[in-house]
């Protein structure tokens, strides 16, 4: 290939199903990216100040890269990641930016690979390979450009052809940056998304504090489940007014529970005093799912969940730094037994949807096509995290579609906070779904026109629909 | 393509892979149809009374079709689906095709669409895709085809080049629409197969009124144990006398047991009494499995144990449409461990076949091809269900034959009530297994030759010899 | 194929991953053989006597063959294998290869055919297929190179051009034969690997004995926690004289535990009287998981967790014929909860080594690439036993790589004690992982002068590297 990414990525190496994959991507390589889930920041829309520097905008807060490294004996103070008693780390961008490009070899045969070659050349226009002595040539480009205003925010958010994103914030967010980017007058479509997991969760951090955050910013009586509820409500209603379409729930199962009135208040009325029974804590993690779910019913919100991440598993790392430091590993995670009792109560509600994901792809054509497949209110969101990769996203294709069909799965979703990396992941999802359509279309189980209108729902159209955006 | 079908249906898209599969397809696509295993109702070969219409021949029945329309939010009474209160439904057969026509494009990538273009095409000699706008015209070829006499079902069987086919009755049933078949000359070979599950299974709707038919139809008495077990030996016996080779079990889970006599005893004298203890209603059913397995060790009955569906996963459409609406939902099914008990007592019998089924693919590799590579009572029947598909029959080749090689599998079933998709079935089901063995000779894996008779034992004489048929 | 083995086995049909392939396999095909785990025996090496005929050769101890025969009605006895009561089995080694070379077919689609037809022409110039009408034949061939001084297990060794290869012995050895080799001065490189489940799990057959063995092989008082310990510092300092490199842990499943020092102490004092409580001694065995962790962080063994076979499956045939009949089933195996203990203990240590095997492939892109993708001291041992298979490998690679990448990985262990077939089977792995390689290449994910450094890697070095050799 000339330059770091070729034309044909992804594609099969010759033949008719190159060829028909080429045709079926030209169609859909220059839509607008829809991104309805993710993690990018909305103060940079709003301030629309320069990123810093290239470790810091390709390095230090990505945690597919820093796992590596550290798998491979890098520690994470030489990635400029803090502790949290703010011993010294490496503060030299340039530093960084060289470790990284020394153990870039890592990545060979990994999505990070191919969405940082994306970026290179795409974004900043490199066309040679990233290694230790090339990495201070690229340094310095990429440092270069990123002083230019071509690179700002809202620039590359324009560039990168978004039609709309979505941040996720907390329940407690008072969206101070949705606000600024909607009073500054600038018309990129930036929409928020509704995560009460601190808010519901009783083992988050800092829980009962929280809840009175809730009662506060809410105006509700969150010394009550009626009150806790409303506040919910409250909130819902909040984000909405800043775009939001939808909720998110990460939970570290998929365990719903559906008790009487009676029982959910005594549970929350235990909850609320600091209830340290592991079962009920469980259980109001499992109920208030199933609350969620009334609650989107009711307002029109779509649901997310994201289950089965055993977040933090090392306690060492987790002490020293802090959360998310790349030490998140997937759990086996059942939903037959475990989403029942939401789907007796809401599942065959033809206007609600609830869009799942797993991590544990052995549930794609045992469970969650099947759910997916009858369920009215249920939807398959795409492969997700560590299954965001070529390979992952044939697997899950592969593994739903043929009980599930397409039409129950919802298009791409990015989740990411690697801002640059946008363009290079709806990308890599666009051919991957080019490819295997292009791959039906060979062995003569779908029609070219089939095809080419199923590459335009996986790209763009299904996202829009299932997301309401 | 040219037509709703190509000729390289499923093959390779191009090269040495497609013409090898071509060669191999060519030698095994008119072999005569062996089906050892399925849900065709005997009353129609008996009475040969024509199909009513293109809706209830096609759509009405098929859970496969009305699932996926239910899960993008038809409902399933506009399907012509009566709910069990009798409120009225749709009940004009041009209304319900049109509406499943508008909905075609959801089984896009599904083997749905691969056997219904298949039955169009070949059955009906429609050529053009099926969607809103050709409904009513294919509606009328269909409906006019099926009032001549060579759509009725016997011409269709032998059209079909039928060998055999089993149907499956349940153990109470008078069998007699087998002895109707048999009475009337007609020389199509249609066997029965002895499905207990109603008499077996104290979780069933009625269970103990049934032991007590089951006692009066058998002329034993169902009271005791040893009576209970002679009245299946009696039943086995007259189900034999209507051609059955095999016995069929479909139970939630594959657990097995095998107590001693005396505690079998005690445990069948406190089912029998309605035990309301949700352990002893699991072990019964356990421990008939093996008690099964030995009467097939004795009388020579090919046991089939179909484990893992949790049946009618949602209450709300249960109660109001009752069984088999397409709520049957694949859960993890463990075989090691739970059928040792079994394996323990008839594992190593050379004499006896047991033929293992699952909706949990994780279990090929890992215990499946293990097991069924070593117990020589053991056999793996085919892709199931939700996986018998082209990627689902795909996946259990590849996961099966490198341990359990080809000669502990049984060739194909179809499994199915739907009449005029069992030649689109099998035919499938030969490309899948003539493209798999195309890829093994073109990656040398295989001779050509190699190729051709295991191409011939897949696709016929395995399922002979496995089903003793 | 001319002859029995084609130059393109494993490669793409045609096209550019075909040709990839080619020269990335021709980079490493003739690269000298790194074996750091297997079970031949040092005996051979140490002897260097004549292997006894055809049969005793390649048939009798091998568990894939006999496992196969048997699964299709074959009798153990009848392929040489002595029953413990030593009541008399066929001894006439012309007569079991009869036997064996008339099912021969059984294996087509198995990696047995590709070891077997690789040993038949590569190391006996056999070019004609095994079956019953040339069984006799090539026993012919075969009998009469056995003979030959070119055919003795130490002209064999430097024919595979065997760079190292370790066995396997256990914790009590004397390593007899490891000081034969020595003493011989033949310049082979054998080294041995420390493997003490007989010392370590209280259900081992002769635990309590082998314990007091223990104590007096290595002068320490195995009556006490602590001289326990000191124990296995011995033996494994003493295995570090002949050459080992690691330690070896076959346990049933991953489960770690991380005891006090006094709780540890209590449970051994418990567990050396022969405490019967099944919870304990699943107790013990996980605690010395975590123990060999830290004695090979402090002592440079690098540690290989082989878990989840359930061994001796079938009590009848244990009972007749003993361990290693071919009745070992994988089992479902969790790791990120198993594993905690361990890894909280050590799992973030830079110098230490640990290689995680699976049978169970669901764990390998849910858990295990998760894991050895973050954890430094964590590295993925390759595809294991029934999964040692050209599915099972690609399988590997494509659930692995994009999580773990190739660096978390430690090359081929051929882990068999089948001597001629060790340059089959690793040919078959190099051929593997080049055909996967290749396509990497020819989807453009992958520049071809990393393939070239990774398939060196792969076939290699990262074998040398990770253990250490």
């Amino acid at each position: 290939m000339a330059g770091l990414t070729d034309p044909d990525l992804l594609f099969a190496a010759e033949g008719r199903a190159l060829s028909i994959a080429r045709d079926l991507y030209a169609g859909v390589k220059d839509l607008p990216i829809v991104s309805p889930h993710g993690h990018t920041d909305p103060r940079w829309y709003a301030l629309n100040e320069p990123f810093p520097d290239p470790a810091q905008l390709l390095v230090v807060p990505d945690h597919y890269i820093f796992r590596m490294l550290f798998s491979q004996g890098v520690r994470l103070e030489d990635l400029g990641i803090s502790p949290l008693d703010g011993s010294p780390v490496e503060s030299d961008p340039r530093a960084i930016w060289r470790r990284f490009a020394e153990h870039y070899y890592l990545f060979r045969g990994t999505p990070t690979r191919l969405w940082l070659d994306h970026v290179l050349e795409h974004l900043f226009g490199i066309d040679e390979p990233l290694n230790a002595s090339t990495a201070d040539r690229h340094y310095n480009t990429i440092a270069g450009l990123l002083k230019q205003d071509g690179y700002r925010p809202r620039a590359l958010f324009e560039r990168f052809n978004i039609e709309v994103i979505a941040t996720t914030d907390g329940a407690l967010d008072d969206l101070q940056w949705h606000k600024a980017i909607r009073d500054s007058g600038w018309q990129g479509r930036v929409v928020t998304a509704y995560r009460p997991d601190a808010v519901v969760d009783p083992d988050f951090e800092g829980f009962l504090g929280s809840l009175d955050r809730l009662g506060e910013v809410s105006g509700c009586d969150t010394g009550t489940w009626a009150g806790y509820l409303d506040a919910h409500r409250q909130r819902r209603a909040f984000f909405k007014t800043f775009g939001a379409t939808s909720s998110d729930h990460g939970h570290p199962t998929a365990e719903t529970a559906n008790l009487s009135d009676a029982a959910a208040e005594e549970l929350f009325n235990r909850i609320r005093h600091g209830s340290d029974d592991e079962r009920e804590r469980k259980l109001f993690r499992a109920q208030m799912l199933t609350e969620m779910a009334k609650m989107s019913r009711d307002d029109g919100l779509v649901m997310q969940i994201h289950p089965g991440s055993w977040r933090n598993h090392s306690p060492g790392i987790f002490q020293k730094f802090g959360r998310d430091k790349g030490f998140d590993i997937p759990t086996r995670t059942d939903y037959a037994a475990a989403l029942k009792p939401l789907l007796d109560c809401v599942g065959l509600e033809r206007d609600l949807t609830i869009i799942l994901f797993t991590l544990d792809e052995t549930s794609y054509a045992r469970e969650l096509a099947p759910l997916a497949g009858v369920y009215p209110a249920l939807k398959l969101g795409p492969a997700w995290w560590f299954h965001d990769s070529p390979e992952g996203m044939r697997r899950f294709r592969e593994m739903t579609t043929e009980t599930a069909g397409f039409y129950n799965t919802v298009g791409f979703n990015d989740d990411t906070r690697a801002f640059p990396s946008i363009p290079a992941r709806h990308d890599v999802a666009r051919r991957v779904d080019c490819a295997y359509l292009a791959r039906l279309v060979a062995e003569h189980r779908l029609r070219e026109d089939e095809a080419h209108e199923l590459a335009l729902e996986l790209a763009y159209t299904l996202a829009k629909k299932a997301y309401r955006l």
